[in-house]
């Protein structure tokens, strides 16, 4: 494998370009090919077994691709499918939830970590078990958000429903004396002035997508993977519904005219 | 075709069980078959291809079970995918989106209707296009409501956060002076109690899940596809994913008991 090949890197919908962001911030020769799932889109209502078969859909096809590793850029999917295309595939692959968790545990000075996420993500317990297992002193709480992913889409970031349905979810973690909260779902840092008004200024707030571009540098340089050759990329985009309203939101996040409608492909799998 | 063959509801979740309640209330002779595409839900921000796409997959599998006609109990497939399947399948087919609008046409004395819905079923103008064309005098104002599906999934039914959202969503509409309120939604009629304290008593809300059971039974007498042996049917479920949630969500909807998880099955179309 070239270290010249794309990295690939995908999501449940359009969350996942907070993580594409931090990539190409932190990995500027390096081609990304995205894929957002936007016709399935959420992950995190499913069952473990639907969301192993679309990860393993999707992998395959970036494998396809060319690309010489893989960041799986939503939470639900590294939650649940990490281990599986770990296996299967001939290629590096990362998940967003243990630079994630490692991020809190080195964050917390109590050693009490709040998760907010997905209900999968939530009950897959990942979090807590590669936290109990690298930080066995640690005490984790945690609560799915499921209204967060709509209220984000609705574009109702800075709003008073919005920080009285924060106070409705995280109040209980806050009542248990966290000094960390981790975001865990792509969506969430989108959020993540309003969560720090609602929560005040003792807790840290971790990001996995910017934890996970660190991580994923490393990743490259072990496996000599790394393009240290200076280069402009032109990234690729596929989602498998609404090229127009992912580009909008992709410009939203990485810049104005970045991403053209017309070079956003469309693939399914069916 | 028989008149003893099933009847075929699909729905892109587990909201259309409330088209189901009204069925079987009305025609309680007849056995359903019922299609919940959980896997791939919500339909409401999908794009219209898509859509179609889906619904075709759908009937084509409720046809292959020997239904003698569909109902499409959610109204995003009814608004976009109703006309494609009428012409391609050898069954007939009912949405619910027509029964809906004609019923708010016959509630509303002012010729001022609201409709609420997904995205996508908004976007498609179906409502005011159907309403435009039998009631040229009629006025139709409209919002999506994005958040109302999660809002009732996660059972925030009586609560103050939903009030203030309903408020934010309908007082534009209701500045408008309508007098009756389309629930565009499967999942919209489990808040009518909660949407009727705030729109007061001056406003009917219509449930077009009711109405599509009326005009239903008309149309297997129209065909001579009425079942008028007495029967106690065994209905048959479906689901792309998840059987123990959407038992359990049917269960609260039909009576306790009266779906096992174990006999709901699972089809995929990939």
């Amino acid at each position: 494998m070239s270290s010249q090949a794309p990295i690939g890197v995908f999501d449940s919908g359009i969350g996942g370009i907070t993580v594409v962001k931090e990539l190409i911030s932190r990995l500027p020769n390096e081609k990304i090919i995205y894929y957002g799932d936007t016709a399935r889109v959420p992950y995190g209502n499913k069952s473990a077994n639907t969301i192993v078969t679309y990860s393993r859909q999707i992998a395959h096809f970036l494998i396809d691709q060319g690309v010489k590793a893989i960041v799986i850029a939503c939470n639900t999917a590294s939650a649940i499918a990490l281990e599986v295309l770990r296996r299967e595939l001939p290629v590096p692959v990362i998940g967003v939830v243990v630079p994630g968790a490692r991020a809190a545990a080195q964050a917390s000075k109590n050693k009490k970590i709040g998760v907010i996420a997905t209900r999968a993500t939530i009950n897959s317990c990942i979090y807590e078990a590669y936290l109990q297992k690298t930080n066995p002193d640690t005490e984790v709480y945690k609560q799915a958000c499921p209204l967060f992913v709509p209220l984000v889409e609705e574009g109702w970031i800075h709003d008073d429903i919005t920080k009285q349905i924060i106070h409705r979810y995280i109040d209980g973690l806050l009542a248990k004396g966290i000094d960390s909260l981790v975001l865990g779902c792509t969506h969430y840092p989108l959020l993540a002035e309003t969560i720090a008004e609602v929560v005040g200024k003792g807790i840290t707030l971790v990001n996995p997508a910017y934890e996970c571009a660190k991580d994923f540098k490393l990743v490259l340089e072990e496996n000599e993977l790394l393009n240290d050759v200076s280069s402009q990329p032109v990234h690729e985009f596929f989602v498998s519904d609404g090229p127009v309203p992912f580009a909008k939101f992709a410009n939203s996040i990485l810049g104005e005219g970045t991403i053209l409608p017309e070079n956003v492909l469309i693939k399914c799998f069916e």
